[in-house]
């Protein structure tokens, strides 16, 4: 596969390609044939080789809450290959091999140009929004009529159109089918480690939500050397995976009579150093917090609230040094950061095959969903080749 | 004034001097005279100089929803010089000039040896306690019977004795009648700025509360090269004052219909880069968080809550990469960092003038409290020179 070969069967063609269709809420996907057109001013299309299934998808498809957009295309964790590039694009071509981002980096913004944000204005998370910043416009559509896109992304085909902000090139060398893990959950949960809490050699790590971002936050903290990482989940059947990610501790809230705060503080004198929450669970995030050590404690939040949700605690528990900060996509800039996240990988410094714990083709993308829904393991690998016309 | 002069009067011996006794809550103090014992092992007697008044002083004199502790001498914002020194000091000798801290800085403890904390476990701030460390009972007597210390300071008597981690040695050279200012709430505002929000050159900063501590953030805002400092306020009277402090725009809430936070958020394109909240009330601190711009806000807590405030915001405010931290004495060690600091007013980079609005001898004292009372002014300095036998 090469630039060539792409630019002699698609360039400047609607593609018709196999995507799986959410065609309403929770319902089976449905792989059938749709119509890609090609980029316009600054997107790209990729064809996708391998996807791999997050709980934002199901979040979405189960559409709890939300104003369901269907039909609508849903993935965005994913490894892949620019097939074509629209106008004004000059930083990636056909054959580049990329992992595509829920978010983006425009370049050009006050985040964008700030060292400390990773909120591109232009290209910050809209999961309302189903259509191309462009022209308002999707790229999708069965017999013209149009089908939603999911976050910028909609990876669950095998081609599919982005922004070019939302798209990073990475070294080809590097295994598609293991690093398009790092596009979400993965990365989200070691940034928020390496990037925000920033633990020292030797500190204590508390870990709050023991699913795949989780483990990420714990892989984080394992590269950072600390001494001690306590994983905190009710769920106790995942203390034995998280021991392959370097947890030395568990503790399970419904094990205890006190509250878990006061539970992790005296397991290790007074509090620990860091504490990383990725459950959503407001409870968590409040625990996650009183559980710092004061003095220099630092809590980061990463699990995505509900609407009604307070983060309340007392003023005092502040003041005394201690720290809380959020976190979004582990503060990673998606373009910037991202090639030598994967470099990380190449050099084994992190491991990402421990994250992968299942795989199917394309064709039984709904078995992936039902691994999530049951709980099941950690990642899905989808492998689109099955499919492949190329 | 040298050791040998006071090695030879004082050194061993029970001082007799005046004091500025508080025998009940919220009465006028009185001048008399106190005994005041020899230091023990690992402490200091001091001759004080000149002491200012602090709001802390004036809240635990006026003992509102506090047990009260008298009869007690207050004071701990000082500047003075080593009469005698007890058993195992060796850092400090007769004659060297100081500046006494109402914490401490022990060198043993995990937060002494913490590169973050300055809440040493010894010498953490106890307005409860009114004895010395190390055989619990005072220093102080009035025909024997036992006078309660404040903080660990005690400073409004011409002597007092204090454990050698509350005391930091200065240049000799720097005059003690302006520096003395910099033992309490003018390093806390400094510190909160430069060591904890830490705003980039040219930033954005927003300070709630104008008093002495508010205007001490500014000047670090100043000297960090804040581009726009955003006072916020609601006494009017105050916004003459800290333009001085380089204060550049003034917002009083009680001016506008919607939340201050939206306020300002609308005055700086999306908010602030650093806030810091100086007074206390639980309002101004969600205000203070609230307003900072997503991506990389970050706001400082500094002012003391009350018992039963509560800190109560969205955590998706926390989760868009907003940070909240809290600081006491402006994270200063007070040993290791405070020599640094009176240097940076010798080479005239920090100006300590100005928070300097009202003098009194030390038989007057009752005038500094009245001033503060009265919202006049912002410190207060007390010579003790009028009184003193040395």
């Amino acid at each position: 596969m090469n630039s060539k070969q792409f630019s002699s069967t698609t360039a400047g063609q609607v593609i018709r390609c196999k995507a799986a269709m959410a065609w309403e809420v929770g319902k089976p996907l449905v792989i059938e044939e749709v119509e890609v057109a090609p980029p316009q001013a600054m997107e790209v299309r990729l064809k996708i080789l391998f996807t791999s299934l997050c709980h934002t998808d199901v979040y979405f498809w189960e559409a709890k809450g939300q104003t369901p957009l269907f039909p609508r295309i849903f993935g965005h964790e994913v490894g892949g290959i620019v097939e074509r590039v629209g106008e004004g694009v000059t930083d990636l071509k056909p054959g580049d091999h990329v992992l595509p981002v829920f978010i983006g980096e425009c370049k050009e913004c006050r985040h964008c140009k700030s060292e400390e944000s990773n909120m591109c204005d232009l290209l910050r998370i809209n999961t309302d929004r189903g259509v191309m910043l462009n022209d308002g416009k999707s790229r999708f559509s069965i017999n013209r009529k149009p089908i939603y896109h999911f976050v910028g992304a909609s990876t669950f085909s095998e081609y599919t159109v982005l922004h070019v902000g939302s798209v990073a090139k990475i070294n080809p060398a590097a295994p598609l089918d293991k690093v398009c893990v790092l596009s979400c959950g993965i990365l989200t949960g070691l940034g928020a480690t390496l990037n925000v809490a920033k633990p020292k050699k030797g500190s204590t790590v508390a870990v709050f939500g023991l699913g795949a971002v989780g483990l990420a936050v714990a892989e984080g903290a394992r590269i950072a050397g600390a001494s001690r990482i306590l994983g905190v989940d009710l769920n106790a059947k995942r203390f034995d995976e998280a021991k392959k990610f370097g947890v030395t501790e568990f503790v399970n809230p419904k094990d205890h009579d006190k509250p878990v705060h006061e539970v992790l503080a005296e397991m290790t004198n007074g509090g620990v150093d860091r504490s990383i929450e990725c459950t959503g669970s407001i409870n968590a995030m409040i625990s996650a917090f009183e559980c710092v050590h004061d003095g220099w404690g630092v809590a980061v939040l990463v699990g995505v609230p509900n609407k009604d949700d307070a983060f309340k605690t007392h003023p005092m528990n502040i003041l005394n040094e201690r720290t809380i900060k959020g976190t979004f996509f582990g503060n990673y800039k998606p373009r910037f950061d991202l090639p030598s996240v994967v470099e990380k990988y190449m050099n084994k410094e992190l491991e990402l095959e421990k994250f992968i714990t299942h795989e199917v083709s394309f064709s039984e993308i709904n078995e992936a969903f039902e691994y999530m829904l049951r709980g099941e393991g950690l990642r899905c690998i989808i492998r689109m080749d099955a499919l492949s016309r190329i």
